[in-house]
């Protein structure tokens, strides 16, 4: 019987993005599931005294010229948005509020969310933002718009940042293949050979 | 006629040293020359506020476990330094001293020093460890000794860290190809693409 993939990501992350639309392909070519979580890099960052990469000098320039770079080398569409980065708590809490009810809706869910903020540059920060793509999915408006304020949702939010914290989670994308972790969607080519060989 | 690959890399830095045994071969399938160029991540990392690795929060025991791995999936030997990180003064002056007389000699002492630092535990930020290298290779005891404390060398190394960072450079290794900058050694397929389709 094997593990999950665990998958974090922040919903605000370009290179998580570029991860999201690569990593389920390559868990099935394996024979894997991936588990999804949404994590918040401002939380983290607190704790790695880190910083929105855009924000740092020089390197903050190197990635603006890598983000679009990056989208083209996996071959997706990708639009620098005009906010950013944002704070990712509407997606994350509509995310795990869905996940408890149908993980699958929920994983599609975060596909579409970082398609409309990487794509569409719609601020999915913004919960209204979020919630119409929630209902144009076909989900209940009231129980989406109801889980942006649910205490038991805000804390589940939490413990997952904890957790992932716990578990060395410092950036996004991060990948934890049967107890290896692996920082970046430049990493994908050694989470795949991971899987394939068990390591080397 | 093309330019040369400028590879820049900080003698203390293992990713850089990983790089370092790489990119003559990747140059040569592509008929281009390699410009090695050592710079001082200490003075880069003021004005990027950035700090060694293994000292950051949770980034830093990830590093730790991700040097040796590297190294693996490189196929090449390594030992983490029993003193690390270093100011690397000494190394990069006397490859600057040597460069200025013979490139392909100085390129061949970096290999040594950073052969003589990552797989040996030879610590050469200490100028008589990193003087009895170059003297091994052949090279002039009193001239290279000269050069740790020659004004002019100084200056030179200096102007090569400024430079660099006015390039953009912020990391080791770093290369630009082209002008095209791209940043650590998971990047170096990417370097080898640009090489041999002129980018995507």
């Amino acid at each position: 019987m094997t593990q999950p993939i665990e998958f974090y990501f922040d919903f605000s992350s370009p290179y998580g993005y570029f991860a999201s639309t690569k990593i389920d392909e390559i868990a099935t070519r394996h024979n894997r599931e991936v588990d999804w979580r949404p994590v918040l890099l401002g939380a983290i960052f607190k704790v790695t005294g880190s910083a929105p990469l855009p924000t740092i000098p020089i390197k903050g320039e190197y990635a603006k010229h890598d983000f679009p770079r990056t989208a083209r080398w996996f071959g997706v569409p990708f639009t620098f948005p005009s906010v950013f980065p944002i704070a990712s708590l509407a997606p994350s809490r509509a995310f795990y509020w869905l996940q408890d009810h149908d993980p699958q809706q929920a994983k599609e869910l975060a596909k579409r969310l970082y398609r409309a903020y990487f794509i569409e540059d719609i601020d999915i920060s913004r919960p209204k933002n979020t919630l119409a793509i929630a209902v144009d999915m076909g989900l209940e408006s009231a129980a989406v718009e109801a889980s942006f304020d649910d205490t038991a949702i805000k804390e589940r939010l939490k413990a997952a940042v904890n957790s992932a914290l716990a578990k060395g989670v410092f950036g996004s994308p991060y990948f934890i293949v049967d107890g290896e972790p692996f920082h970046g969607s430049d990493r994908m080519d050694q989470v795949e050979k991971w899987l394939a060989t068990g390591g080397w």
